[in-house]
Order: C-alpha cells, then sequence, then structure tokens
C-alpha cells in the first residue's frame, strides 16, 4: 500500500489555496491542501506498524514549526506547477531530516522545497498567464503547525488519512 | 467552524464504496468513504480543544468495534440515498452514545443508522434502478475499526483531518 506523510495548513490558508486549485489543480479532489514532507511510499501492514512507532517517535523528538507562506512560486521548467512558497526554518528541515534517516531510507536525491501546491499539469501558455496573475495576487500568511499526518492512498487516487502525530519535542 | 466525527474503513472497503460513489454520489470528491459517528457541529478555538480533551477520554473508554458491512439498502422515502448496512454492536453503540454526552448535547432526536454511503441526491427512478442493481451486488465484509478522526470542514464542502484517536479500551 502506498503512504505519504503531509501536514495540513488552516482551514484560512486551505481555503485561499483550494480557491486556486478548484480551477488550476486537477488533484484539488484528491487530497486537500498540504505540505508534504515524505513523498509517497511502499509499506506492507508490517512495515507501516514500524513506520507509526518511528513517528510516534519523530513526534516527540520534533518541535511544532512555523509555517511563512511567502511568495507565489514556480517549479518550471521542470514542471508547470505552482505554489505557495514556504520559507524552510530550522525546525522545518529537522522535521524533514528526521522522517528520511537511515530508518526511511535516507535523503531524497532532490532538495526539499516546502511547499502548497496551487496550480499543475498547466499548458506552458496557461502556466505563464496564471504565474503572472498569482505572482501579482502574492501569499503573506504566517501560522503554525503542530501536527502531522501519516495518509494511505486509495485506488482513485485520493488520500485517506491513517494517523495524526502532535509535534511537541518533548523528548 | 464546522467539526465532524468519522471513521474511514480500510483501504479495501474504501475502494469498493469508492467504486460505486465517483458514479452515484456527488460528495466523492469532498471526503473518501467513513461512517458518521458524530454529524458536524459547530465549535470555535476555545471549544475545540476541549473537544480533543474528551474525545482522548472517550478513546481510553472506547474499545476497538468490528465493522461488518452486510447489505445495501436505502434511506428512501425520507432521501434516496444508498449505503453499505454496518450492523450496530455493543462497542460502536457505546462509541456513538459517548460521543453523544450531555458534554456533546446529549444523544441526537433521529436513531443511529451506522452506515458508509455510497450513492446519494439520486433522481427517483435512478434510485430504483440502482438500488436494485447494488442489492443484488450486495455486500459482506468484515473488519476492526481502533481509530477515529475529528475532522473539519473547509468551504468548499471538502473534510480535513484535524486529529486521531486510537481506540485502547485501556481505562
Amino acid at each position: 500500500m502506498k503512504y505519504g506523510v503531509a501536514a495540513f495548513p488552516s482551514k484560512e490558508l486551505q481555503d485561499l489555496a483550494n480557491s486556486y486549485r478548484k480551477r488550476y489543480d486537477p488533484h484539488y479532489e484528491l487530497i486537500t491542501p498540504h505540505i508534504t514532507l515524505k513523498e509517497p511510499f511502499e509499506a506492507d501492514g508490517t512495515e507501516i506498524k514500524e513506520v507509526v512507532e518511528e513517528m510516534a517517535k519523530i513526534a516527540k523528538r520534533q518541535k511544532p514549526f512555523k509555517l511563512h507562506a511567502t511568495r507565489v512560486s514556480s517549479f518550471s521548467p521542470v514542471t508547470n506547477t505552482l505554489y505557495f512558497k514556504v520559507e524552510p526554518n530550522e525546525e522545518l528541515l529537522a522535521l524533514h531530516e528526521d522522517l528520511h534517516s537511515d530508518f526511511f531510507g535516507g535523503m531524497p536525491d532532490y532538495s526539499f522545497v516546502p511547499h502548497i501546491t496551487i496550480a499543475q499539469k498547466l499548458s506552458d501558455s496557461e502556466h505563464s498567464d496564471i504565474f503572472g496573475q498569482l505572482k501579482m495576487a502574492g501569499i503573506d500568511h504566517e501560522e503554525t503547525i503542530d501536527r502531522i499526518h501519516l495518509l494511505y492512498k486509495l485506488e482513485d487516487g485520493s488520500w485517506t488519512v491513517y494517523d495524526t502525530f502532535r509535534l511537541t519535542g518533548a523528548e
């Protein structure tokens, strides 16, 4: 089964992201707006129990993080994806690193660009138009995220939350 | 903000429900297949903290429950809604009752019919056709549910998981 780890922003920020996503993101209906903290990975019933245990430990080690969305940015020319750029900070990077320890198979090959996707799979001309508009609209939103979720993927591509972990930084 | 409490069945049962929902349920994209344990209610930031505390206590009191989906049924003539009927049992009823204690404003006016919606907002003739087909297809699926989720509703009508509570029955 395919699992992933994400954090959901506040209702306010999700509503804003959805106001764009409903028009510009074909994944709009598969999951509510989120920051991906760990890309989809395969795990069977036994492995996922170990993942849950590991995530519980991570949540005790890692503190809540500040989510500061500062501007609309694009992954172009790699993909025509627009997103709210989330400024990296110590807590967020430490959390990401902890979710990519040796237990999880180590760090990914690409660098971590924290973001909330608001548009994707655009044609080149759509991308250029919409990026122009959304850059102008901009974003400057700050909040604190105190929990992360382990999700699994259904056959239709949608995601269901399996478990929630509160970041306490207690240990 | 509007909150609700639900349990998500296994991927297997969700995939089966979605095979119908994608055709027959206009709420298909708003939430993955679920059993509603507590209908949507309003709570502000202070109230929801108390709700979370109360739900944590409930999760310690209440045990995992058996989800046994036994047949396709209909809420007609009240609404043209089709669902997998989930057999009530002691654990499920106790959980529902605990989620409707005086703290939560007491029991609802209608009786609790545990179910997983698979079709809704059908016209009378659609309802009659589809009910006939799905009754024939039938369902007999049993599994154990060991967690419940507190969700909140976004402006577009979709639901995001806020917290997860494991039913331990430890106390």
